[in-house]
């Protein structure tokens, strides 16, 4: 039943909600569901169900994340009618089985990104979720960043033209929980299980801004990969870590833009330094997720003698999302970001328009991702530096 | 006669110094010549003559800037028996000319960056300055940033292990003068008078930062070049923009590490914008151009609970070339970059240390420029991202 | 029954929470209440019962933010044997009547400041929170930026003498919800209403903070306070403005120290910018609460040529609080000021310590606020200029 | 000959200067000498003669500051026909007798603020400018951050309106280089020599900002001051400090405004951090001397939602002063304070308009610190804030 025959029907009871997945997203998200109706008119839903794989640990999860019951049997829960809304926080291999399953069984699906670890899952969960929103099933996917009011912020100013022509962008995701040599290996260091290190952890998230904030599309890519701790400890010794530890990316979009992203999860003494910088011919705009709350906009068609950029509280009843928090200057965190995703994800619902970024535009970015891989590569991206006929030494 | 024989015998007159170029890098050279001894213990010298091509200009130039004389002919000056140094400002097509006449006259020779506009120009002078130390005549390469203090103290603390192992460098210098496409057009913007654009005229700066402050050197290179504005006004309408006005590229350099370089001359709202960043396994350091006094600096071997980039003012008597200012706090300007430049050349002539950056050091940066470009004209540096069978209007 | 009898017996039940108010502070607890436990280990509680005066109104608010039912009159929910906790975010003349109630019917009592609008209604209360935890019954005062997880720190860093002894403290709250002159005239603008305007509204979490980071006594105080929008448009034509928005004081404290406070609320620009530094023998702290989760130290310890204010992002596990929340670098929000100090009361119920804060603490500051006014209201503050005999006209 | 009369019958040869002090001042104002030309468009002058007290000392800083010659008698210099302007960078206490001989013998006098060590010298000294004036010959005291191009740009800003009404004013001055204990005793920390201590140092800058940016003066002064390090090494053992090492004022001014100040010179980790904020009904500005390159202007009457501080990097040919100097983003040092208060000075002799600040306006600053003093020494000033009945330890 579409969500449109759902209305025009009258819903009679909440929407029902079920979670897969507990671990630091499914937290996440649970906070988000937990308080969006204390904030947001949004439309009535339940906590149903969280699913996970062990027993005891979901259950203990589910109370303390407000979740009514809890289940290990992902199959059963998205067959049960009281269940509309399938969130899936569980990891990226999983993402393509439930989302598709969920779909087909009629529920709307709010997917972790990335939105899978191949090319091929993603492709066909894009296409499961056009058949879906045919009949009304709506599937977004979790660009939570989209969802920060400075960016949403941003992206109204870009749209209006407050920067001019936009010309090009500098991105770059910089951590250092993998700084430590002697961090250990995991799941998230193997290409079988992780797909790859920060350029599709971290990087992902730049490259939807880039596209997100200026409306325009990659076409092309170039890229480098590093892995600057090679071996890790792992339980029976030194294993090979995988998957790339730092990002490098250059890119051309439509519209005549470029931009570059670089990623890393060993940037010592960079914590969660999502930074974004838009140029353009009338304005500029900066950003750090360390400050979330913060935007910086030049408005370079102000008198020379005046410009500068201007540090933005974006905590003003004005600014999106903000109405509904605190007084102006009363900063909000970092987990917001979810509870304003799960907001316009039940407004669309709700309302029967798709939501965004569709599964489509996380296809879009695996592409992307994609070529990066690709052309890092390539051994022709690179090209040698000749060395000078007089060595420094013998000077 | 080398220096050496020179202080055996010993001087007996200040060293006379001619300046050819008076536009801005000849006002900042005189201004550090003016300087330099007033604060720094330096060999005497003169400010003998200055040189150029508009015999009224430059005799005004002379006088305002503390020149004793002007002068219309290089060559007739280079030659004569009071002139001990030569401080080559004039555009760079004209270096190599006037730098190997002047050191094969046994004149030691400051010249601005870059060395050449060509790779072979730039082989010519780097052994000729080769012949000429061997006979005790110095050579310096106007790569200023090194004399800037902050930086000088972030090739110490990188030197001491500070950083532990540096991994990747992130650089970037981003100015906007050339933002509006009304800006006219100048042989500064064809390829033929000035090489290159942004690439030569800021990245340089940059990379030669990453080399001197890893003492590391760039083997490889991938980049990209843009010129967002391609036609600008001259005098008969519309001209071909022949350089880039956006540069990035990405760099390996020996000892396993990484590097990044963007630069722009488009990047609105960004004056003079040279920043950079150092990440090691046991700290971090950043640096900003505008705020040139500034060091940023993160010990990663502090307790977690206290660990956060410090702002070091580098203005204190133990900092590099500080001894010589004012007290603590009593920031200095952009222009000492040049009169600790001028203070080191001057020192080296009279100790009879070879300076540095040599022309080695020059040439290496034109070389690594040289890659950037010959990757960027490589159609393999980058991959089509392929598209989404879905198209998002038909979603 | 004091809770340490409870503990001893077993407590059968949850500890029951009734709240009396549901506007700007009453959005702010409730939110505290309804996702404390989903990140800390507290002790069992229900939020049985949200109290206001409007009953359609207190139910919607109960449904919004998480109470099981709503009620009118708090008298007889004070006396509900299911009721153990009474959290107070009433106007600041109903606090002393509430509470003392409240108290004497063996309920534990967070109130929020302002303690009371008059030092007698200060004195009752404390008497009764004396008496009461005398019982086991626990009380506490709601100076939440105690729970800024930056400003734990921040004591815990002085106390542990890393800033050697503490000088003085500078410590300013601005704000500019009042700097619009059109701006209405409001109960908070009246001192029978509201005490005072920015002294008791935002000075006093300054003046709180100076003698929590310190441990020290605020002994002697010298303040001017000043109205600079004198009349507001009221219902029936402009009112008086009858408290301060603006407030200056200068404070002497036990362990020879110094401090400055400045309030405003028409400091045009500043949104929620409480500021305060602490400078020691050993080093300084710096913080600002529109970026709560940062705070600046420097060491005075470290060798001159690395010392600087450092920015700790105070966002680790091994911070105050931290470990229940994000990763590092993955911000929280002003909200959870509230969270903390929820869970800190919870705990000494728990536990039987009396919680800090106390109506002690919060009469103390009242004591201090007094003083200011006093201060002000004394002529011989103020000394006159002497005008120069010769006028700047004249020259 | 007053200016007038000199540039009616021609000046026949370049304005002599003689300067007295080469101290940290005398260095300071040196270098602005030995520049000024060589930026800006002045009246021909030449660098005379230096004087100090050893005969050695003085001639070796004349040499190495780029004077024609040394002495050691200034009463003689000041009499000679050839010397035009007297600069005064001696001691405080001997300012009213050299200014009040320099100005009699009808030389224009640049003196170092203070004005003087106490208000009758001070008052004696506008008596003689005064009637010098009358005569043509110029008068005018240092305080030279008024020259600081972000500062000039923040008096026209305010002038404009761009503030609407201001309110209110903070400012502080804070350094530590007094901060260590065994600091040793110096005549800058006595009473006898000083006058006073960060009061009339350090804050008096404050002050004189405050009239000078609003163009307010200063009617009503509150004040307290400390001496946190009461007793020093001296060559003998321990002796007093009796002037203060940290000062406190709040000011009413004409216009309805109120400011404060504070200062110190044990601040750890402040360098030479003089901060001035100003708040308007229509804007606010902000500025750092430790940053002077910048002002931070926040335009009220924009769109909330796009308001904010914005950082001007104050380095465009429209600000006041920086058509002479380097391109955009090329930041000054604060020694050029100095090179723009001596263009000023000789374009004020040139035209014959009196320069400003004038002798007046320093009386005006010594008057409002001989205000704060006698507040600091009012025990009135001070309210003692009443003991709590129940001690928190007794709790």
């Amino acid at each position: 039943m579409s969500t449109e025959q759902n209305r025009e029907q009258g819903r009679t009871r909440p929407l029902g909600v079920a979670m897969i997945g507990y671990a630091f997203m499914g937290k996440a998200h649970s906070n988000a569901w937990r308080n969006v109706a204390s904030f947001f008119d949004v439309p009535a839903f339940e906590q149903k169900v969280l699913v996970g794989r062990d027993a005891a640990q979901v259950a203990e999860a589910a109370g303390k994340y407000g979740w009514a019951e809890s289940a290990t049997d992902w199959r059963s829960v998205i067959e049960r009618d009281d269940i509309d809304i399938v969130d899936i926080c569980a990891p990226g291999w999983m993402h393509a089985e439930i989302a598709i399953a969920a779909l087909e069984a009629g529920k709307h699906v709010l997917v972790e990104k990335p939105l899978a670890n191949t090319i091929a899952e993603a492709e066909a969960m894009t296409a499961a979720a056009a058949s879906a929103r045919a009949q009304g099933v709506q599937s977004m996917i979790g660009f939570n960043y989209r969802r920060v009011p400075a960016l949403a912020l941003a992206r109204h100013l870009i749209a209006e033209g407050r920067l001019g022509t936009v010309r090009h962008i500098r991105a770059a995701y910089l951590q250092d929980w993998l700084s430590d040599a002697e961090s250990p290996m995991s799941w998230r260091l193997r290409k079988e299980t992780a797909g790859s290190g920060a350029l599709g952890d971290i990087a992902s998230h730049a490259i939807d801004q880039i596209q997100y904030l200026t409306g325009q599309t990659i076409t092309e890519a170039s890229g480098l990969l590093k892995t600057f701790v090679a071996q890790r400890p792992g339980l029976d010794g030194l294993e090979d870590v995988t998957v790339d530890d730092t990002a490098w990316a250059t890119f051309w979009l439509t519209g005549d833009m470029g931009a570059s992203v670089e990623a890393s999860r060993v940037a010592t003494g960079k914590k969660n330094d999502l930074q974004i910088e838009v140029y353009g011919t009338g304005g500029a705009l900066t950003f750090n997720l360390e400050n979330l709350n913060e935007l910086g906009f030049l408005d370079a068609t102000a008198p020379v003698r005046e410009q500068g950029f201007r540090r933005i509280l974006v905590n003003e009843p004005d600014h999106p999302y903000l109405e509904a928090w605190w007084p102006q200057g009363h900063i909000i965190g970092w987990e917001h970001t979810f509870t304003h995703q799960i907001r316009d994800f039940l407004l669309a619902i709700d309302s029967g328009e798709a939501p965004s970024p569709s599964f489509e535009e996380g296809l879009q970015v695996q592409r992307v991702l994609s070529a990066v891989e690709e052309s890092a590569n390539n051994k022709s991206t690179l090209t040698m530096v000749k060395k000078n006929v007089f060595s420094l030494e013998g000077a």
